[in-house]
């Protein structure tokens, strides 16, 4: 059940929330509903709708026509809100069990109505809390294997695509991406944010002329490869997960990229998460990755002979190539992430919350060091397992 | 002076277009007017409108809403109008003299007026006729290295660029290519024409798994890599020429694509030319590509350093890496255009005129040897004279 609809922009109160599912008939005419603004506050606003006699409850995301950063407000289009509904619905084609129901969007308002998943916990938290996510990397590898494939032009019409291409332009979540993910922390740019102690080491890699060539292949191939529909921010802040269950939230930075920054991001996440941890408690994240890369393999290459719509999908050593060349991709942009997450504007709780301060700024210097590496040696790396083996002789140096 | 109207779609008569002119007020109130259509009626109306006092003239060039080739007609989009206009606007900005002046155009009458440019000669017969125009191969290179850089995100703003991608999304022309440059003739399909005497060369070609590979690897290029507003169609057909003036003309392929993709079929034209000839004539067209290369480079290092945007071009080897890329793709796409050239759908004069018969087939061979050796051997072939010395003894094997 979708229904899309336009009016004028204005934010939503929590009374105003609970108007619009009635009138919506989301729940019985006669429920008794509360409401609580749940956001952060940030960029979207964020009301959960839940009738009490029955525990039943929505989501109703709004987005802000601003956003909050380093305490400043900026403007950030509302259009995200369409781009987020759209891939959420396009996703849901076909893993419909690894995204939250959409109810219904309103593009003017840029509101998406959606399914409640505060039954799960989003991952980072739950990593950084220890907990294993045994079906996380599978489910992970299945999303990104059917998501992807099946929007570019292996397994799509080419017609089909094209239009995609033109409904996902997304210019300002993009260059949030280009800006802070490619360039601030390459460069002596005043959105980074890094400890003192890891001035030397920061300013190692904005001398490094060696490394900024690499990133400026892997910035090209973000702007230019238009291989697939991107989740385009898929760290471990992006998905809910528990034992059983994983759902990717979130898609407002969506558009046609490289299949390999999806791959990628995931995991430059899952390593920084890894090198948070006691190396005794290493492996569960090493393995996730591995789990995640082979999984994908697997299903891509099930849908590639089974579905493959372009006719040299047939020909010998093509998936291979493929393959190859997201793995090498995925290598760089796992990268940029561990370092852009490290000393840019976004960090991650993995490394924040390392204690004591001492151990914490000597991984930092670590994920510096191993990011780096990532960049210079994508063509060295070939397997997982390769990369894992990487990771730990890097973090030993 | 470029006004855009919108009305109804109807196939203007001459007597249209007289009317049409008066009522733009293109000449004098009571200049004496003659039209003439001169199209070929394949694919476009296209009316030369004349003052007789003055001798001054204007083309009208109306897309009709469906193709002729082989014999039927197919539907084919009127939008190719709004695309042709809008690219002959953008490249106008950038190398105004090399493209035809616009002067009005009408979406939905898929109407384009421009600089009537018959005082020249479209340069592939006037190659075949023998002449040399000796400043076509430099203005070329300029032609390219100022629209391709201007509109990539080497030059672009990011956020302008992504509003010309989404403009020139151009699906029905881009399946043309896709279907008749990088597909059909690599499999026996249909659409392919040559000679029966071919029969065996043609099926080595069906039959070459390695080769196809690669033209998977070129096709995958042309889908994805969204690096500048390529022409889409530069042959030696689109490009209007004398001793002294060149004037590129029919940009209706116009899309965000690889910029290897234009050079390459300047490329694969000027060799089509240079093998239709006997060998002591053929170092004109040889020394036409290497001056091409040379302009183009000449000129796109003189962009990048003084307008470069992108923040990495100012990175060491970036510059090197992009023309490097470049090349090595234009040496493969060239390869995939005098194969489709041959055997595929769209044949050229320069091969097909070719007498005595035996000659002809015996030039169609080297073509389609020519072509399957660059399109393998693009990674080793880094200069454009190594690339003619690679002509040379491909053409004498």
């Amino acid at each position: 059940m979708c229904a899309v609809k336009s009016s004028g922009y204005e934010p939503l109160t929590e009374n105003g929330a609970i108007a619009l599912a009635k009138r919506l008939q989301l729940f019985d005419e006669k429920s008794n509903l509360t409401c609580n603004e749940i956001g952060d506050g940030n960029l979207n606003l964020v009301f959960k709708v839940k009738n009490i006699d029955t525990n039943e409850s929505i989501i109703i995301k709004q987005a802000l026509p601003y956003a909050k950063v380093v305490g400043e407000s900026w403007p950030l289009t509302l259009d995200r809100a369409r781009i987020e509904t759209y891939a959420l619905l396009k996703q849901g084609e076909f893993v419909p069990q690894y995204v939250p129901k959409v109810f219904y969007s309103d593009e003017k308002l840029a509101i998406t109505i959606m399914e409640d998943l505060s039954h799960l916990q989003i991952s980072r938290a739950a990593l950084i809390e220890g907990k294993d996510l045994p079906l996380l990397s599978k489910h992970i590898g299945e999303f990104l294997a059917k998501t992807l494939f099946y929007t570019s032009d292996y397994g799509a019409d080419q017609h089909v695509k094209k239009s995609l291409v033109k409904q996902f332009i997304n210019p300002d979540l993009c260059k949030i991406t280009e800006d802070l993910v490619f360039t601030d922390p390459f460069f002596d740019h005043d959105t980074n944010e890094y400890e003192p102690e890891l001035q030397k080491d920061v300013e190692q890699i904005w001398q490094d002329e060696a490394l900024k060539l690499e990133v400026a292949k892997l910035k090209q191939k973000f702007l230019t490869k238009a291989e697939a529909l991107l989740h385009g921010d898929l760290h471990t802040g992006s998905i809910f997960a528990d034992e059983k269950e994983t759902k990717v939230i979130d898609p407002e930075f969506a558009y046609f990229g490289p299949i390999g920054f999806d791959v990628g991001q995931v995991f430059g996440n899952f390593l920084l998460n890894a090198i948070s941890r006691h190396s005794e408690k290493q492996d569960v994240l090493l393995n996730h990755l591995i789990t995640t890369w082979n999984v994908f393999v697997e299903e891509f290459t099930t849908a590639w002979k089974k579905d493959g719509l372009e006719i040299y999908t047939k020909v010998d050593g093509y998936l291979e190539y493929v393959l190859s060349e997201i793995f090498e991709e995925s290598v760089g942009f796992a990268g940029c992430e561990i370092i852009r997450r490290t000393i840019g504007l976004a960090h991650v709780a993995d490394l924040d919350t390392i204690q004591p301060y001492d151990r914490k700024i000597a991984t930092k210097q670590f994920a510096l060091t191993l990011g780096s590496e990532l960049i210079k040696n994508q063509k060295t790396i070939k397997r997982p397992e390769q990369f894992i083996d990487f990771v730990k002789e890097t973090v030993k140096q």
